[in-house]
């Protein structure tokens, strides 16, 4: 019954520990320290081995890639695809959130198969097994839900999003807004649902506590779910957002008093000018939890672009202390993803986490750009791949053009800017 | 001897201003109110015959697309090309920045065919010319330049990009600063080493005069360029950038004095964090000129996705007062872009510019996110299409998935979570 957290608690570091203090240019006792205050998570399972990778305060924006099959698409080969995909092209995590096909057999292999943390959302198994035997969502059971937290447990799941801040009263102030889109967040809805229909709690806020046991047990890091973000702008930060908000502000004192490590989720559908905002929110809600962010959408007109607009409200979530982008793909709103989405919402996110990076002063982002500025500046090409976000396809790019074989590129050839200024310098 | 400025002094209603207003949702007066502060300008020369845009103050933000040829490829049909790909994907203005082939034939025929804004920099056409013939760069006189200049306000181009910022002085303010970069502004590299070797001052600032009587007589809008411009963040806003745009703040004053309409150019690679007080640094210089924005590109690492890291600086950029976005391709910092990379480069800074304008409260822009809101809520697929910024792109993507004969997405098929709520809520 020990976690990372227990573990920073009794001032003992672990191998996991070292792990992010090497990766992070920290010490193993600035990292423990921070693990103690809850400022960082390192989600590692107790049955998982892998190096370990560490969410939080002064550390690297991470990214994390959602994959999973749906119930109009299964194939467990192409989720496995996705996964090498995903973690070839630098995510940090990978969240199967499968709901189509056999859903425990395709978590298993995920698992095993997986370099990095691993993530799930354990009732969209719960429902998905319902509806797929033609039963109404509404009827699981408490012991269904927890039945399903456990098994993912023991398989292996570092981390898992629970939507314990929907409940009674937070439903009722949904109730109270006039919100355009309702709820967006499956899981969130699903217990939303089954709290009005049934007329009863949610489980996951009822029972924490058995909850808090499982993760102890496994050193499942809680992720708190977001069930009521807006799914538009017009709806960010209204009451119901931020009085779940305030829940998961509570739950994390209890988690952590437990000694379970814990990440807050957040939005969502956000305006530009209230991302900063709502980080710094999240941090004093939270008291400093490592905040995990799907975009922010600062837009919702661009289908097809999603990646893009989330990058934008990633850049910028993250540079106000963000510490975990969910990638959003170009498929977002629109399908589910395929390899290419997976690629392009990887590196997007990574962009939007390095932006992020530069700005929070973390060890090497800074210094990352000024080597990129000496390659350009001395024409160093292969230096330029090398530092870049994507090599092969600026590699790729480059060679394909005219000028590949000389020290210009085709946008100026010999009309260089900087071998123009340069020229000017040496006649000096 | 009429501008669009002139005009508006004398309390003149113009028919492009009356296109702008109707337009953009305000009274001809209103229009011609803003044109008279300089806090508008619109550009179209007097030779010239298109649907009026204006750009500043209180519109909606504008997108530019550079095309052109280059001393390795140059074919005009593929000008002609990029030309029509960019205003179909939404381009607002297309500067043509050839630099190979026959220079003023590709500029006489995209004038001629196209429907939006032109906007050149002739001193590329100057110093192309002398190098093709195999002269050295720093050669030209002061009357080729302004011949050339001449001969783009005839042709009826309605904005010039001109260094007339680079001087003696500036010139010297870069050589006592650190910069990595240097000078990565083509016209401002070519306009530097000339005064550099030829130990005199810049033409375009000596006889800033001559250049005004041109643009007075044609109705060329001003645009004056940031020749040193950081090409690095660690070289932004440095004392050599700042200095520039002193300079181009007093030239504004001297232009509208004359009755020449002006807009400023800006960066160029600049940390996020800075972005904002950039923007607002240019306006209180540039007595609220215009500023149109390269970018800006908040880091140096992501070769082969400028766009989207322009696209995240665009949006912050655009929301804190920049009105005219210089789209940035993938192509960027590789090669030469292509139609693929034109329509990408348009449609992301479309992106940026449209969450600009939410935050800038354009007319309009709120409504849109709004109406998606409702169509997404109500699975109103084909207004959400409409709604989009790409509709033929969201329609694909939609459109070959599994689902889309349904009125759910392969995302999640049943396990829709905005019909679950529905679900739940109607149950009541």
């Amino acid at each position: 019954m020990a976690t990372q957290l227990t573990y920073a608690l009794e001032g003992k570091i672990t191998k996991a520990m070292k792990e992010v203090a090497e990766d992070e240019n920290y010490t193993p006792e600035e990292i423990c320290e921070k693990v103690k205050s809850g400022k960082i998570v390192i989600p590692i399972n107790k049955n998982r081995n892998f190096r370990a990778v560490g969410i939080g305060e002064g550390l690297k924006t991470k990214v994390n890639a959602n994959i999973g099959t749906s119930p109009s698409r299964h194939c467990m080969d192409s989720e496995l695809l996705k996964l090498k995909t995903a973690v070839d092209a630098g995510a940090d995590a990978v969240m199967d959130l499968s709901t189509g096909g056999n859903l425990s057999q395709i978590l298993e292999e995920i698992v095993a198969k997986s370099p990095v943390m691993i993530g799930t959302v354990p009732i969209y198994k719960v429902v998905s097994k319902y509806m797929e035997q033609g039963k109404d969502a509404k009827e699981f059971t408490k012991e269904d839900l927890f039945e399903e937290i456990l098994f993912h447990a023991k398989t292996g799941v570092d981390f898992i999003t629970v939507h314990c801040g929907i409940t009674r009263h937070t439903v009722s102030v949904l109730e109270n807004c006039d919100r355009k889109m309702g709820i967006v967040s499956r899981g969130g809805s699903f217990l939303a649902e089954w709290i009005v229909r049934n007329g009863k709690e949610n489980p996951l806020y009822e029972y924490f506590d058995e909850l808090l046991d499982i993760c102890l047990e496994y050193d499942v890091t809680l992720s708190l779910g977001d069930g009521l973000r807006p799914g538009a702008i017009c709806d960010a930060e209204d009451r119901a957002q931020i009085s779940e908000l305030i829940t998961l502000g509570e739950l994390t004192k209890r988690a952590r008093a437990k000694g379970v490590q814990v990440m807050i989720e957040g939005p969502g559908h956000v305006p530009l000018s209230r991302i900063a905002g709502d980080m710094k929110q999240q941090k004093r809600f939270c008291e400093n939890a490592p905040y995990y962010v799907l975009g922010p959408l600062p837009t919702d007109i661009a289908p097809g672009y999603d990646h893009i607009v989330g990058a934008i409200g990633g850049a910028i979530a993250a540079s106000n202390g963000a510490d975990f982008l969910c990638y959003v793909t170009p498929a977002e709103h629109l399908t589910l993803p395929d390899l290419d989405d997976v690629r392009q919402g990887v590196i997007t996110s990574k962009i939007a986490a390095h932006i992020g990076d530069i700005e929070k002063g973390v060890k090497g982002a800074w210094e990352r750009n000024l080597q990129m500025a000496d390659a350009r500046r001395t024409f160093d090409w292969e230096k330029m791949f090398e530092l870049s976000i994507d090599p092969e396809l600026a590699r790729k790019r480059r060679n394909a053009s005219e000028d590949s074989k000389r020290d210009v590129c085709t946008m100026c050839g010999d009309l260089c800017a900087l071998k123009t200024w340069n020229r000017a310098v040496e006649s000096k």
